[in-house]
């Protein structure tokens, strides 16, 4: 095969864009005759894609309206979900009417940190060990040296994990309203050089990554100690619109809460509740943010009580949403104007989105509880899902 | 605000999608004038989305030639990613010119199941003992049943798991070219109804989910007995072309790998790799699989070995990859044509799909490692991500 | 320092003994006058020490009466506890109280199993899939073949475990009355070397563990597999009991247990409940069990539920319960006594012990939530641990 | 069956072991004729057991001589170890020569830090984060407070970790020569005491523990942030020493390290080690430490790196060795003369005990690898441990 044609004056021209259709179209046979349908200058992408040659059209459908009482996002929202899912957008939904009948979801973000772990190995663990102390007392200089290279990070502090004679320092930073991997990368990396050129004791290699950041990719580090950001959502369903609306009770609920609990311990699952990613996914695609987080953004924590009075108090914690409304997709058309619809766009408004998405989770959390537990979930699926196989 | 319109007449013609960007003008002032541009026909659309309204616009860019030496998938692909992260495109090709001028990756797919994982409460545990063995004993009527609701899905075996006085099975499925996850949800409910209708002795109590699928989530489970496909991804490269195209060494790409093992190890990671979301994600999104599925086919191993003449071995294992041909997203106008590019479009193909995300996937470890290793990681975001924060 | 003396004419013999007592004082200065008394002929030991010099004594104080309903231990029991923490034997004897007030506690051994798992690598992940159907395919010839070996093993299964193009084979045996480490791992070596004799295609190594067993050390596969007995114990303690007895009610006993599971599931802890390793490690001291495998057989997990009239029912389930009541050091003095106490020495025994080890934790699990709920907790440890810092 | 008797003015007498033993005879006809030979006075054992009534008696044999290069373990020592497990003493043996004639072992305690972890639980996620703030902003005050309690004990810091509107707060303290737990346990309670005094805004519900700490059982938290002691032994072993003393090379044992690795991970397991448990169990049951946390203490880690001449570097990390040289039951007869002989008994010897112990842990684990990857393995077991089945 031929490789794709690259146009040096200009890559990211609606030409370029054509020559690689065509050679796709001589080379496989297939003409992207959708793929090709964008309705933007394609002049506006670069730092998003290479070799951009066309679109994928997801749709779109809006749950909602959700209400959520939090401290940034307060009010009721559209929320633009982008998935092939059936029953997806209605199943959210679904919780969105009950939660909004319920009042409200309260909502808060309880940590926000981004990071870059290097590694840093030495002769011994001795060395190692000595220079963790060292990191510890020379903090304010890195945290000086680390944010020169950034207006919005800021270091707030290092945490100091170690095995053997390795030493990775993972660099905690405040991020504004980008997600900032790369943010933190290049600050990480140029606090790291500086530490290089004082020749650590001992120090017999070094590298800016070695999988404690986890970067895509979830870990108990990070659930424990929070990735982007940590968001609770959290609500207290009246005993009655449990049954009115869900057709189950908060009994069931919490019963059913309790075997999950113990499934999900007994699997090893990253997660006790039932499909964050669902509402994630689909907000995330829709909304401009990195999808692959995902794979980190997925992971949390569901908590259920039963109160004497029938009612049922439910939470879901997020510790590692990863999610921006400056930078990476967010200005991109489609993009933009989900997260308009939030408002949700531009700087000061990040928190505002992590509260939603987490609202919008325990929606779907909620729907699909009651859906299993009423046992109205396959056959939901064969009515909305019903021309699939 | 206002419910979103609904028209019970016909929810997907194109006036209600424009009725519903109306609303949310109205109610949100904010106008949809990209996220209303799509190429299709919405009456394609029930059974993936509900209150459809528009689309997503993601830019894909096509990364390759990819040269596979599958079981299935053989020969040169281009690879459709759909993503909003700059220098992702441009890293997984990279890796594919490697592999490429090593003469091709081998991939293998070594297994292929999907499970719906119903959970059986007793009186006590051994009633739920003495049941397990009893549904040992009826495997064969089980699945003759089972499999009266589909005709791709096969009952493969079931998998049992205790905890107390509870019991969940594991029913683990072949699905054909489907992802499956309905397909076996509707088999399994079915397969229980008639359980309970044998009346099993001392059952207090039945769910047909409890947290041990454990779909849309990770979980040990999944990775130690496949979801979806497991499948294999393999290259051993020449030293000189380690050096030549990726600046760096088989030594030192293994070092970083030991390195990276302690540091996952550590920080209790799914994954020892470094970014399979990236490359499964942008392909999940273009080739219209779900893409929530990303928090399960995110996890996975890598494992190298330096060769005693600098040849380097890698591979990566990916256990839990959720892919489909046919079914959910994949009959969309651009996720039909991206599947069409690869040839994996419709009945037959899923394993060669699954063979090219794998290989995909190797190639982007390769990649993003050597950057690490070679430095440069950080410069090259900026470079091509030069317009992000 | 001098090596200590061997006598290779008798190594065993009470001189043996007394001599490496006399070069330790002489080289450190330590008269080992309370190690050096010991009641039993050190000629039993062979097979259970090398370079014996004494003994460690370790109080034992028995609890209970314990009043099991198991299948295999029926009635009242004297548990013996060695141990040097104090409050330790006075806990489980209240909960042992408690539960023999409630009419006893049930007890059911719901799996048995013993483990080797060798590895084979192969070139590529190919051959070492289809070596796993050739696995499959002559399980009834590396059955006969492992039995060779072993009159109380037997193979009842093997499970198969892949990445890229590894291959373990866990090997699952019954061992009759013996823990069975060594048993399996002669059997599987012996299959092994059979294996190898076939001469699988594309083999490249093999080695006999690559720590997948997970022998000394806790794994998930083990709590989903079983290692040794997986046993479970049960009760429902009526409200007013738990109120005359422990001071509590079932009430707060499940609240509390609501808040530590969700500690459990974010600390990535092994086991939810409280201290299983407590019981488990005295009852293993005193009865000749090989103490190192608390690493395995301290994991588990505990279940409550609330009953509408203030009842509690409560359960452990310990999946890698590893016990035996022959072999290793059961027939040694101080052991075989303490086994006899509980009527557990012999053959035919091996169940009976592991229900009675599983109803002492869920009195000791009983014992200490309820201490905690009612805040006895610190003061108890005041009162009998008064003399410790 | 009778209850065993109590002697309100003298439990610890010769008469009350005495009585029990009796009305042991009486109930289960089993004379406890070993048991009942111990040397020492029983009025040494209070804060040890309850219902004393003898000892257990188990075979200590004298591995080494050991060679550490620690910071506070220097020379040689006869490691006491407490098992009846054939060849274990053997093995370590082995190991300890190997490492002596390399050039003894180098040790480094790399942290320090016992726990208790009680819960705060609020009205919603929003006063649970305040809280955490105003725990920060009074540490001063909190760690003043808790000091009260102890002579020996320091707060160094406390750790916050959230979910929902719970939210743990892990004290962590230095606790002197004493493992610790009840002492912080007292003063955890006593400063939790003075934070409910303050009426925290919106608390709902305190516990002093809620398996955040998480005593007596392995949890990701302390692997990441220790329990106890972390202690890393570390050693370079001479390629022709490799050969001589254990007939195999440091290629075979690296390769066999790198399968372990993917094996450990694939599984799930708490140890990418081979048999830490062994050895710790060993000398805690000889120097009276607490048993149990063998639970804990079994965790760890091994790395190694192939040095280009054949030299073999081999760590271990013990992430949370729980050590005592004071308190529990340090001293008690024979526990006190092991200690004794390691010079490790009484105040200021900790860091030595964690270091010698250690440097044992990483003599077993080359001496188990070496005998797996020379396949001396089971045959070795066949030797020495003859007489078992």
């Amino acid at each position: 095969m031929k490789k794709l044609p690259r146009d040096p004056q200009n890559d990211y021209s609606v030409e370029s864009a054509t020559a690689r259709q065509h050679t796709i179209l001589e080379e496989t046979g297939v003409s992207l005759s959708h793929v090709s349908q964008y309705s933007f200058d394609p002049q506006t992408l670069p730092g998003n894609i290479e070799a951009f040659t066309g679109v994928a059209q997801i749709p779109i459908g809006f749950a909602g309206p959700l209400l959520v009482n939090g401290e940034h996002a307060q009010g009721e929202f559209y929320v633009p979900m982008a998935t092939t899912e059936g029953t997806l957008v209605a199943s959210y939904s679904r919780g969105m009417r009950l939660t909004r009948e319920a009042g409200g979801i309260t909502t808060t973000v309880i940590d926000d940190s981004m990071q870059r772990a290097p590694i840093f190995v030495f002769e011994n663990a001795r060395y190692a060990r000595d220079f963790g102390l060292w990191v510890t007392e020379h903090f304010a200089q890195i945290k000086a040296i680390a944010e020169e290279t950034t207006r919005a990070g800021q270091l707030s502090h290092i945490e100091q994990y170690a095995l053997g004679k390795m030493r990775w320092l993972r660099f905690c930073f405040t991020t504004g309203d980008a997600a900032g991997q790369n943010m933190v990368s290049k600050a990480t990396r140029h606090a790291c050089l500086w530490i290089l050129d004082q020749q650590p004791t001992g120090l017999e290699h070094f590298s800016l990554a070695a999988n404690f950041d986890t970067d895509k990719k979830h870990s108990q580090v990070n659930a424990l100690h929070t990735r982007g950001k940590r968001v609770v959502a959290e609500i207290t369903l009246p005993a009655a619109l449990i049954e009115s609306v869900m057709h189950t009770t908060g009994a069931a609920l919490f019963k059913q809460r309790q075997l999950s609990n113990m499934g999900a311990m007994l699997a090893g699952s990253v997660n006790n509740g039932a499909h964050f990613a669902n509402g994630i996914t689909a907000m995330f695609i829709a909304c401009g943010q990195d999808v692959a987080n995902v794979a980190e953004s997925s992971a949390g924590y569901v908590h259920g009580e039963l109160k004497e009075n029938g009612d049922y108090y439910f939470s879901v914690t997020i510790p590692a949403l990863i999610v921006a409304t400056y930078g990476g997709g967010t200005a991109l058309a489609t993009q933009r104007e989900c997260l308009e619809v939030l408002g949700c766009y531009g700087t000061g408004k990040v928190h505002k989105l992590a509260e939603i998405v987490a609202a919008t989770v325990l929606c779907g959390e909620l729907s699909l509880a009651s859906a299993i537990v009423s046992d109205q979930w396959v056959s939901s699926h064969d009515r909305l899902g019903r021309n699939r196989k």
